[in-house]
């Protein structure tokens, strides 16, 4: 398990994921302050382009540099006021989904053997007025 | 600015690909020790199904429980070992990209307004021979 690679891979994964936010929040701010902006830039940043991060900023830079330096800013500032919370966040968020997944499956189990029971039990306790 | 909301998104998200991280660790494994298995996980896996982390989970625990199991422990393994160093690393990973896209923004905006430049004075120092 090379938990170098899955740290490094998943900083990327994070860093456009938090790119992505910066970008709705100034989508939702140029809706307000100035819509036809808005829907340029809406219709520029489809959900392929922004898959990384990186490449999509290097992008909006050679249309719109004042929006590119916009949303570099805002995604840093995201990246201080959120990354501190998300080692707690993640792994509690880990944590609980597994026990939850866990508790269904077992839900599952005994809930499917129960009726397998009742069909095996009710010819013996029913049985068919034709006989 | 919802830094709440983000902060949970991102976590989903962060889940959801940790999540995918550990699916492609066990898939690895498999390849070693049981190749027919790894091949029905790999295209159990799809990329599409792994975007969301807990429905993958839930879809694989009614196919293959003993897998959903082992994907679970290892990606509460991951999160416990990779949670940490993220948000120093993704701090980083933002800075360095902003500082490295301005860079890269400036020496484009310094190159083209040479040619600009060029483009301006040829007419003078070539004039039209028609005229």
């Amino acid at each position: 398990m090379d938990i170098k690679k899955v740290a490094k891979n998943t900083t990327r994964v994070l860093a456009s994921y938090i790119t992505y936010q910066a970008v709705q929040i100034i989508f939702s701010q140029l809706s307000e302050t100035n819509p036809p902006l808005a829907y340029w830039f809406n219709s520029f940043s489809g959900a392929d382009k922004i898959q990384d991060g990186e490449a999509y900023l290097q992008a909006l830079l050679k249309e719109n540099q004042e929006l590119a330096f916009r949303v570099m800013t805002v995604r840093d500032h995201l990246a201080q006021e959120v990354a501190d919370y998300l080692p707690e966040m993640v792994r509690t968020e880990i944590q609980q989904a597994n026990i939850s997944h866990r508790r269904q499956y077992l839900e599952r189990v005994t809930q499917l053997n129960v009726p397998d029971f009742d069909a095996h039990s009710e010819p013996q306790a029913e049985p068919d007025p034709n006989e």
